[in-house]
């Protein structure tokens, strides 16, 4: 997708959600567990509960891989569900030698038809730059998550005064530009959003850490809003799990809609729409 | 495996060989390629050619996951193959937030029965402590990778005058043991090895590098061994790809005798066997 495209869809749905499809067999609703694929029929209810209301979907790999070849098609089918008009995010935090990145590639953006992957900075330029040589693709690459292990590298100062993240933003910008690199900014981390502005203002920022892990939508928009917008606010837990009875997908739109219409006030204060 | 098996195997063999099993469908012999399962039928080859050789083997998943479905099957159908005696090392360089890591280790220690996993080290604490919960099962974390964007962050000075890399081992050391955790350090900075070995005297490293990427094992020895060995190197292309006709697998088995050999000598010239 091109970045004229998504910033048309959170102009089109006054939303800039993602929605993390993460889904758990311990804690997907249990009238779903007799269906043949019980994931695919929760991801699917979820979808088209949810569609009018997010502009992207993000399903991290993890959920998926752990169920082995079946969860790999479970993956398969619900890329298939989606279709074309969501930005789509793998989140697999790949990363790995020139070589060898390129078949990870071949993977999120040929296999499975992603728009975008998120890659880990550690290993340097030549773990990213062949995930930029494709078209209409994107890197997100993890700059500040939104973990509490983010203090133990991430926000370490380096003798030139700057923090590693501000090191790795820096250093990216060398690499690609904001038509096909994104950052991931943790949203409790609010404050520390001035600072990647300062360094990547025209970049996308998705931004974790909404709901579950305690972030604030107004902070976020008011450091993170630039002239596209700029921002892909995800939330997983919160919205997929509202409930886990039978109305799981009808409390997952509230959750949702909720989201989406603070989101819509918010960009209207800011005369963003 | 445990670290006495592993030092057993590598004292039984004379080696610390670790073969790199990444199978590349434009690499692999011509003839293979009417096989059922191409990559299986390549991998089998090799090891049957050189497991006597070498201590563990090392499928990086980027081989694999490129082929969706089919190609994880093929990983599945290879462990199947390696058996018990072999160390195994699931190099998918993985690292998330706690709660999604430890569906990661269910992937590649129960799904697929790997012994060890390669783990980013940028998102800390929680990112790889939930692989340490197994037991006998290991995490290799990244620490000075062999490949050029290795410069870029991972030997970046912090403003306590030790680079990225350091803090990576020091840090880690609170989060696991010799028995649990090993690290990657890259054969092309041998004289980086000494100030690894100053943090992490005891623990195991995996040293990639050798061959392709033009390290030296001499030099690995002089620095790298300890009690118990404390190396296993991998060659992956130098081995695998020695040639691409009807005799792969022969001309695989001498490249890694060549290395077996020279592994041998150096280990009774320091006295360890």
């Amino acid at each position: 997708m091109t970045r004229k495209k998504l910033i048309e869809q959170i102009r089109q749905k006054q939303s800039f959600l993602c929605i993390g499809l993460d889904p758990d067999i311990r804690k997907i609703p249990e009238h779903l567990l007799d269906q043949e694929d019980p994931l695919l029929a929760f991801n699917r209810e979820i979808i088209a509960a949810t569609e009018d209301l997010c502009v992207a979907y993000k399903p991290n790999l993890a959920f998926y891989e752990c169920h082995g070849v079946a969860g790999w098609k479970t993956l398969g089918k619900t890329m298939n569900r989606i279709g074309e008009n969501h930005f789509t995010i793998a989140d697999a935090k790949r990363g790995d030698i020139g070589n060898t990145s390129r078949y990870y590639a071949k993977t999120f953006f040929e296999q499975y038809p992603f728009d975008s992957l998120t890659v880990a900075p550690y290993m340097g330029i030549d773990s990213v730059s062949p995930f930029l040589e494709f078209e209409n693709k994107w890197v997100i690459l993890l700059a500040l998550t939104s973990n509490p292990g983010a203090s133990d590298f991430q926000t370490e100062k380096l003798k030139s005064g700057e923090a590693v993240f501000e090191k790795v933003l820096k250093t990216s910008t060398r690499w690609g530009n904001a038509d096909n690199l994104m950052y991931v900014v943790g949203a409790t981390k609010a404050n520390l959003l001035q600072k990647v502005r300062a360094i990547v203002p025209d970049s996308f920022l998705l931004v974790p850490g909404i709901g579950a892990q305690g972030g604030s939508l107004t902070e976020v928009v008011e450091y993170g809003l630039n002239k596209d917008c700029g921002l892909l606010v995800n939330s997983s837990r919160g919205i997929i799990y509202a409930s886990n009875g039978r109305d799981f997908a009808e409390k997952a739109r509230e959750s949702a809609e909720k989201i989406q219409k603070e989101m819509a006030r918010l960009l209207s204060a800011k005369n963003w729409l």
